[in-house]
């Protein structure tokens, strides 16, 4: 397996076709992955906005006071709104603001950027990252990812995972399949998509504002079935269930 | 960067020297990174167990009883109670037992692997990853992560993360970094022995139980600052204090 950064892409503006940046500086192979960083995807799709778009509405408010207060500093209250508008639901209210997204990724702040944005406060999360991976794939005629960087509960640090994808699926499904003495598999569903993200981002990384798209070569989904379930069911999540019925309630 | 898995290595008995076994097989660079899964490190440190070794207590029998009427189904009790004896504490008793393990990994089970074990029941984690990574690392003068799978929440699925590592700091530190626009970054600390075990995950997989190991070539930490925090400590854990103060109350 190979995998490598694009070299030499643009400062990426509304309107610019991220595609042909990508063809006219890489020969992809139909096998290639290419893991775009929704950062960019953002930017081509005019997500770019400004804290005055958002103006706070009462809950908005009310949330940036708790966190204020919990941090000792005040908190805009139109980056709450922005947050609640990105959002399906919050699971948490404070320390921070946990989100669901309208396509079903949890994070903190509903994955607004407020780095990394010329010209403007924030940077939004793509609207439908599969529909963005769709039309690359469309345009590529190799499977894409669309990625980002995220925390995670357990675990100190970030680390890339994939928010939608196009010509392959999320997951090899080994359900039901045995070991080699005959017994079910521990591991039934592996996340590829969420791997290879955390690959691309290896060689691209936050700092490397100039490198947001990585190939991976050589490297085949395999003779498995496909499963495009990554991100969790209200039903199937008890993390998520806990988060909903408990507050913080300080230090 | 370049991955390959390590071809042609044995299953392995308690006792093998899986430093030898790779030398034979690979010419190592001192910056090449080696993933070697959890379960040949557990095999060849002889965590090999079985279900007769954990004779149940009364709280092992109480949660497999809890568990068992949940699934519908009998639990053995003295899984619970090797669960519990690989546990510093549980975070969930039920539906599944959500544990801390001894050296801070938290995961379902406490990691005990069911599959993939000839002649014994179970097989345990490695007692302290990261002093079996400083091990390998030792004999092989290069970076070393010992890696598991484990699902986590909010995504279905599992991943390659890092159990323990050496010869590399566990995360790249980017706090005080600005970015290209001169404002402070939006991710502050990369993951990056998690993104490295995800990458190995791609090419060795559950599946492929012949290769356990992968070597990950021409990757560079880079110059940046190292972190060896990657197990969440309590009191940053807001996820981990929810899960305490709540419990499964059914469909």
């Amino acid at each position: 397996m190979n995998v490598f950064a694009v070299e030499g892409l643009p400062e990426i503006e509304p309107g610019d076709d991220i595609a042909a940046l990508v063809e006219d500086r890489v020969e992809l192979g139909t096998d290639d992955v290419v893991c775009v960083a929704s950062t960019i995807v953002s930017k081509a799709e005019g997500r770019q906005a400004d804290l005055a778009d958002f103006p706070a509405g009462d809950r908005a408010r009310a949330i940036a006071d708790t966190i204020g207060d919990i941090a000792g500093e005040q908190k805009d209250p139109r980056f709450a709104q922005a947050v609640l508008e990105e959002s399906e639901e919050l699971l948490l209210e404070a320390p921070f603001m946990l989100a669901v997204t309208r396509f079903g990724h949890i994070t903190v702040n509903a994955g607004i950027d407020r780095s990394n944005v010329p010209d403007s406060d924030l940077l939004l999360l793509p609207e439908d990252p599969t529909a963005s991976a769709q039309r690359l794939h469309d345009a590529l005629d190799a499977p894409v990812i669309v990625t980002d960087t995220s925390g995670r509960p357990f675990r100190y640090g970030q680390r890339g995972v994939a928010l939608g994808w196009a010509g392959m699926p999320a997951a090899r499904d080994w359900r039901g399949r045995l070991d080699r003495d005959g017994r079910e598999m521990g591991v039934t569903v592996q996340a590829v998509v969420d791997e290879l993200a955390a690959t691309a981002n290896l060689v691209t990384g936050e700092g490397a504002g100039g490198t947001p798209v990585a190939v991976i070569s050589d490297w085949e989904f395999g003779d498995f079935d496909g499963s495009d379930d990554l991100f969790r069911e209200h039903e199937d999540d008890i993390i998520r269930a806990a988060l909903k019925e408990w507050s913080y309630a300080g230090d």
